[in-house]
This record gives structure tokens, sequence and C-alpha cells, in this order.
């Protein structure tokens, strides 16, 4: 039996990039979409409400946390994931592979799995393909993600390849697993996407991707990008992905959110994106406008009765001056990091929903123009 | 010249308890009324919009610490506290007394004023009834308090009696800055409160509101209790203040929070109160709900699919079960402080919202005799 695939459909291309709609069992995404991360089960300081209103479509989580903390079995028994987060909107969660090879200098990997110390208390833990695709069903995300390996930076051309063989292994793998579950989750029928590996070399993405693709997922992201490589590679490699994938099924790639990359990846074909890096940004004190970053500690703003950014409509925007909003993050007010932190989200959700009416008019290129900014 | 007075109108009582409305330049506020502490410009993780939602009317802001971060002039120069704090409603700044009293070892008090180092940056710093009106003067709240002595609990009966004197003197100050500035802050007139003192000495209480009744305050605030004395010391003390206060004056009891102390307090004639102990203890991960404290630190919440209180119209129990709040708390969540935070004020709005209305209907003793839970 195949696997479950959600309509996606696509409303218009403007060169590369595309215009899309993707409808999950729990409401409708239009694309292009940044996805904000809810590590632990929450967009941190965000209500689903403010999430919402800054525009927020798809929720990711991170299987790794939510597995250890409090564990996917409580969050099964409460329902799963959207009644746990209370966002009754799509949510995707990641494999685990990314913070299990990341956070971890402990992890031995062998082709069965890898075992891991947990972050949180130290315990012996045990990802693999199936383990993944367990945890996964119970979180019951709507869209969700093959166990993969993420090879270091520093790896070597050996170590990659390895890396590539045994992701492309793995994924044949949570395909298996999902299918036995019938593709589905606590909560409904889930669609799982394959990643594309192969660091920044052409030829070992080639071999991923033409794995994969003999796999038929019913959507592929592209993965260990964005992790230190020069950009320009980045957004080669981002074309020859694009370039090779199938039109008509969705397209995510995995861990970019900075303003002028997402325009980048856009303009390639990505459909989802997801980052920490607005939100994070955000409790560093640091927002994001079009006319550039604006640090809320510099003492510039102490008696500036500006608004952020005027025309935004978020709370921090609509509600406090620069004076005010400086004091907050200056005196580590909680209310400060979640002004800020809608803020940045507001205005990611702005300017991708600008990317998107940009691409159905055929006026993307221009529209990508006029974000010169350095963020 | 008097001072401003803004109109309150005694709308019910029922024994001594009343129910009354107050009008300010920043509109009206019911009471009796519980009004939560925004420190330092923010009641901690609450926009202004989710305030409203929670029920609350009038924020009591810090003198002490606007003071010293990010100053009475930035304040002011940013509109004063209504715009800083984004809060169109009443607001309350205290003299910074308290603070300066209870924060600080190093203050040396003399008649002149209290000399101390600020706990930001250790700077020496001056406050005098004369500063303070002139810091509050800056702010720019609706209604202001007189700067006292606020002897600690440990205090003899000598210490207390010149405290009690010295308030009553610099109360006279207080009065006569006011009155040279117009009776006008930053943003509008504003009605300065006298303050009871005297501890638990009913003779020392007698003399203190004497002395404040012949100054003619515009309302009145009973000070240093709820310090650690027996609750039934503090509500015989209440009592007699409340019974030599004139009955068309507001009257405020400063730091009393506990859903059981209001009831009280409210049975004993007083209009306003205020305290951080809702949010404070919202930030430890206790919630307050009819049935009593829910402490969600324990392990017993962890799969509960219930909400916090059924029939509570807050964010966290409309969203979230009370296995995802344990999460929250236990995770450091910033989210989870946000939500028990406004649950707690949500709680409180809606018990003295009831027990306004049981006022209006004669039947607060019924009203209050139903709450017999300890929290």
């Amino acid at each position: 039996m195949s696997l479950p695939i959600f309509p996606f459909t696509l409303e218009g291309t403007d060169g590369q990039a595309r215009a899309g709609r993707l409808e999950t069992p729990h409401g409708t995404a239009l694309t292009p979409c940044f996805m904000p991360v809810g590590t632990k089960g929450t967009v941190k300081t965000m209500t689903p409400e403010r999430l919402c209103v800054a525009g927020a479509q798809i929720i990711l989580a991170n299987t790794y946390h939510l597995a250890l903390r409090p564990g996917a079995e409580v969050v099964a028994a409460l329902g799963g994931l959207h009644r746990f987060m209370g966002w009754q909107g799509p949510i995707l969660t990641d494999s685990g592979g990314f913070q299990v090879f990341s956070l971890l200098d402990t992890a031995r990997v062998t082709d069965e799995g890898v075992s891991f110390r947990s972050i949180y208390d130290g315990s012996h833990q045990f990802f693999s393909p199936e383990r993944s695709m367990e945890v996964q069903h119970s979180l019951g995300a709507d869209i969700v993600m093959c166990f993969d390996e993420c090879a270091p930076a520093t790896a070597t051309a050996t170590q990659l390849e390895q890396a590539v063989e045994r992701t492309g292994r793995w994924a044949a793998r949570c395909r298996e697993a999902h299918r036995r579950a019938d593709g589905r989750g606590v909560d409904g029928p889930q669609m799982l996407l394959g990643i594309v590996q192969g660091g920044v070399d052409p030829a070992l993405r080639r071999r991923s991707l033409e794995g994969l693709l003999a796999l038929d997922f019913p959507g592929y992201a592209i993965g260990g990008l964005s992790v230190g490589e020069e950009r320009s590679r980045m957004l080669h490699i981002t074309s020859l992905c694009t370039g090779s994938l199938p039109a008509h099924r969705v397209r995510y790639f995995m861990g970019i959110g900075d303003p002028a990359g997402i325009l980048e990846v856009i303009s390639r074909g990505v459909d989802l994106f997801d980052c920490v890096l607005p939100t994070r940004t955000a409790r560093m004190g640091t927002a994001w406008t079009a006319r550039g970053r604006v640090n809320l500690r510099n003492a510039a703003h102490a008696t500036s009765s500006e608004p952020l950014e005027e025309g935004c409509p978020c709370t921090a925007c609509r509600t406090f001056s620069r004076g005010a909003l400086r004091h907050f993050v200056m005196q580590k007010e909680i209310l400060g990091l979640a002004l800020l932190t809608e803020h940045n989200l507001t205005f990611l959700g702005r300017l991708v929903a600008g990317a998107r009416t940009a691409i159905l008019n055929g006026s993307f290129a221009a529209y990508k123009g006029e974000w010169t900014t350095a963020w």
C-alpha cells in the first residue's frame, strides 16, 4: 500500500519559485510557508492564539526533546501533539536525528541506530528509524520525517558518503515502519517526507536523491545545509535538489530562517522552511525590520518614542515605544522576550506572504530585489 | 487650593463591605478591585491586552524600580507610564518607600529623607517626600502615594512611634509638594492618597489616622500590614482603620493578594488592594482554583487531560490540559509562566467581581462563606 499523501496544489510559479496549497487533516497551509519551531511543545513565549495572529500556519516540534520530556507516551495519552500544544493547525515533527547527532558527543552510530545519553538525565537512549517512527506516531503530527544521519560539517568525504548511504537505507526502513502503522499516528494520517543528504557534494546529493525518488515519498526535504557552508554552495546544492524533485510534491528546506536566505530558497523552488533563528534572535533582544536588524540593547533606543516598525500589526509595534521595549529587554522582563518573538514571527510571516503574492503576480524577482538589507 | 479628587461613588454596601466606582482620567474602576503589580512597567509575562481580558482595571507600578531603571525622566520623555506600559486604563504608583525600607539594609533615615544604594548599580540615591512626589509626577500615574516610613516587623514600640510621627510629617510635605505641582503629573491630574501606619498598635493607628484626616486626603491607604503579623490582629487593625475613615473616600489596603485575605478585607470595607502574590505564585508553578491551590509540579498532573479549572475563561484553561501545563512548568517554558499568571489573575478578577455582585445583592456574607478552601 502507498503512504498517505496530502493534496498539494501548485497555484502558480514564477521562475523556479512556487506558490502552493498543502491540505492537511488539520487545515491548509499556503506556501511558501515559514514554520516556527516549538521545540518542547511551545514556540517559546507564544500562545497558540498569538501564533495564529502572527501568521503561523504549520508549527514544528522536536521529536528528540518530546521523546525525553514528557515522553511520547505521555503526549499520546493526552491525545497527541495538537491537543498537547493547543494548536489546531498543521504540525510537523522532525525525526530526532538532527538533535541526536548535534547535541551529543557521546552518540554511537551503527546501521541499527544511534545510542546516546539523554541531555536531561544522562540515561541511555536508543533511536533508530523504527523507534523514530514509533515516537512520531505517538506524537501525532500531520507531517513526519525520516530518521537520517546528519554528518557533521567536519566530516571527511568517506564519512559523508557513508552517512548518505545509511540515510538511504534508513529512509526505506522508515517508509516500511510507517506503512506497517498504516501511515497513521494517534491523531490521524501522517505524511512522511524523505530527506536528501550529501552535504555540498553534488554527486552525493544526486545519489541521495535518486535513492529517495525510487522510494516515492509523498514529499521531500533538503537536509544538512545551512550548517556553516558557504551560502553560494548551499544555494547551488538547493537548486540541484529542487531541479530534480517532482514538481507536484512538497519541498522542505530544513533549517533556514534569515530573511535573505528564505527569499533565496523560495526563488529556488522551496515550499516549506523552519528555523529557531527568528525566535532565538528575539530572545537575545534583536528585532528584524524591513530596514534591517534592530538591537534593542543599543542605548540609542532608550528615549525613542518610535514604534519598532511603522505599520507592523504585532503587539509590540501597536502598543510600545522602542524606549519601553529596550527597558524590558535590558531588565530581562519576560514580556520583552514575548513581544520581540511575536514581532519577528510577524515580520517573517509578512515577508513570506508578500513573496507568495509576488509569485502569483509574476513579480517575485522584483519583490526579492526590494529586500536588499543585510540581516 | 485643594488636591485633585476623582469621583468615587458608593453604589452599594453590605455590612461594612462596599461596592463603588472610581472615575479616573484614564477610565473607571469598579470596586472592590484587585490591582495587579507591574513592578518595572510590566505585570510580568502579561500583555496589556491579556491583562484587560483577565479583568484587571488598575495596574500598580513601583516608583523605586522605575526611578532607577529606566529613570523617571526617561519615562516622562516617553510620554509617561500609560504610554510606556501600553496600558490605557488607570495606573497607581507607590511612593518607593516600601522598597527603600525593605530591599536595603544600608538605608539611612533622617527627617529629611532616606539615603540608600541602588540595587542595580550600588550608586548613592536619596528619596524624600519631595523627591518621591517629583518622581511620581514624572511617571504620571493617576493615583499616587505619600512617601512613608515603613517600620520593620521587628521594630520596637519607640521605633514604631517615631515612624508613625515621621510618616505624618512626610504626608504633609507630600501634600504640599503635590499642591505646588498643581496636583498634576506629566499625564494629567493625580489623586494623592495618604497612608495610615502604626503596625498592630491601635493607639498608634488612631494617632496616624487623625493626623492624615486633618490633612484631608482624597483617599486613604492602610499600610504596614500583611507583613508577618497574625492575621487576626491584621484584620482587627483593618476594621479599626476603615471604621474611622470617611465613607466617601476610597480605601486601599496595601499588599494583600491571597483569596481568603482579600475577602476578609473586603468584608471590612476596603475598596482597593494589590499584591505580587498571584503573579509570583504563578511563576512558581502554582495555580489558584475554587478548589484550592494546584501545584503543577505534582507528578499526579503528568497525564491529566483535565483543564486547570473547569469553566475558567483564561487561555490556560481554554487551551491546555493539566498534563501539558505541568510539562511547561517542569521545563521552565516561558509560556507556562505566562499561562499560570493569566490564570491566577483571571481567578482573582472573577473572585472579586463575584464579591462586588454579592455586595450589590446583599449576599456578601453567603458569598464569602462559600470560599472555605485554604489557599
